[in-house]
């Protein structure tokens, strides 16, 4: 199979550290361009702008999206329509309804998008889905609590409208119980906590339903400068998993699931299945992570709470 | 045809102007029972709670739900799994991923589940729908602005957390926009005025785009003491479409498309498409009104303003 050629729109810390040695590993990509105003990557060809690039590499068949999320959509919509594959970093996007409108046009267009959630690719995830099929969920319990100044250093548009701020993490949590869960979600309460300069939350305590009504307990919070914690904890009818490291580590009935280090070929996989699905003409799109975020935002009750300043 | 026997669960304002005129002149239906903790309706047998309607009550085959939106979740999942035809009142619950859940449980049951939104039903909706089914929109302009106090008068569940405030008027706007558009939207900007003791926005102006670019402004506002506005203009490459009063009186390049009454039949309409729906074995689940309500209300910035009490 002749290798695609991929470009990474928007060459910031994610693609740096993330996509690019993912890319340099898969026998099932060559990385062809960047496209960025700012960044480069030495050795390799450097667009500044999405049009231009367009035009002058119609061979570069694929690309993944690395932007923030505010300008997500027409550039998708633009590769798109000129005939690309698209792989959009989480989130995808700063509204639920650009991704499903990028869903129609995509199939309109017979090409691929695919939604990569990370943390749906963390290695123990299988596993836990496995092992909770058939089983009744009776308590869930989620603790991501992690350092901003650490992971998103002077990020302004985690704060700005649509960067999501805390659930810019958060949304991974749900993005890894709406795939391993056998059961549908939804939140009954939020309590939001917006910095009173900042636009998106840096804090929130949330309230879900399993649909049999089991309860569902998280607890996002983005100032945690101690022990950083990505933990759920899921009981059952018939047993007691827990997954620590965002998914990494895995324990089931005290039965070790999983015990890989966190990410580790988080995006070798994502690249793996973006190919597969390049393949077989095939989309994988899932806004269920993203329309949590959005039920919550819509849903929750507001605090103000001190400034934020990095 | 034999007439399906119908509850009406939630029998309040909207139940007693609306539903139960529509569904007493409806052949399709039989108004059987009303299941409300207070209200009842004269003539008509009265349940307090849903679980013993369901189980005294087996012979009814359908459910209006026309509670407050933070019960209904709960009550619509019960009808279901009892074997019973549902129809949800605007709007359709409090977060849009219950409704997937629904979706899926009255799938799985065999059962129709259908999203009412009766400004879709409105008398000039399809002749505006095919209207521009083949004309390029270049720009919308939405006004949607009302008195709370007199369409909701002491509604409180419409400030607390779930009940989506001015979202509750705005979203029939979403409604008919997505209803007849033929392109997707999605929100770029959203300024949502909070009151300073509640929990939902009292006002937004909204700015969105059409996929292809069109800008889309809106103003929803919920303290509009004088002339009550529920208007759109729509500009398109061969001329211009203007709707008024929700949708009952429409004109497209000065020519009248409709000019009924507001409101004129849209509960008839309804009732009519619900007993299609039965009759197919289908459902009709449309979330995207609700999903741009999220949105915004995720992507919004946050303005605090006055008070607000009745």
């Amino acid at each position: 199979m002749t290798a695609t050629d991929l470009a990474i729109i928007g060459f910031g810390k994610i693609a740096r550290e993330q996509h690019r040695p993912a890319l340099e590993a898969s026998s099932a990509f060559n990385f062809a361009a960047t496209v960025d105003p700012f960044n480069t990557a030495e050795g390799i060809a450097a667009y500044k702008d999405v049009t231009t690039f367009l035009a002058e590499r119609p061979e570069v068949g694929a690309v993944a999206l690395c932007t923030p999320p505010q300008v997500r959509f027409a550039v998708a919509r633009e590769a798109l329509l000129a005939g690309r594959h698209v792989l959009l970093e989480k989130p995808p996007g700063t509204t639920v309804s650009e991704v499903m409108t990028l869903q129609r046009i995509a199939k309109e267009q017979g090409k691929t998008l695919f939604t990569a959630w990370h943390s749906q690719f963390a290695p123990g995830i299988p596993g836990a889905r496995d092992w909770l099929s058939d089983r009744k969920i009776t308590a869930i319990t989620v603790t991501w609590r992690e350092d901003v100044r650490r992971w998103h250093p002077g990020q302004d548009w985690i704060f700005a409208p649509g960067g999501t701020g805390v659930f810019d993490p958060g949304i991974n949590a749900y993005s890894i119980l709406t795939y391993i869960l056998p059961v549908g979600l939804y939140t009954t309460e939020a309590a939001l906590e917006f910095p009173e300069n900042r636009d998106t939350p840096i804090a929130a305590q949330l309230k879900m339903l399993t649909e049999e009504g089991a309860p569902v307990d998280l607890d996002f919070d983005f100032r945690e400068t101690g022990v950083q914690t990505w933990d759920m904890r899921i009981e059952t009818d018939r047993g007691v998993m827990e997954l620590s490291q965002g998914g990494a580590t895995i324990t089931a009935d005290g039965e070790v699931l999983s015990a890989e280090g966190a990410l580790a070929g988080e995006y070798d996989r994502i690249y793996a299945r973006f190919a597969e699905l390049i393949a077989a003409g095939e989309s994988d799109v899932d806004v269920a992570p993203f329309r949590h975020v959005a039920d919550a935002m819509m849903l929750g009750r507001r605090v103000q709470t001190e400034a934020f300043e990095w």
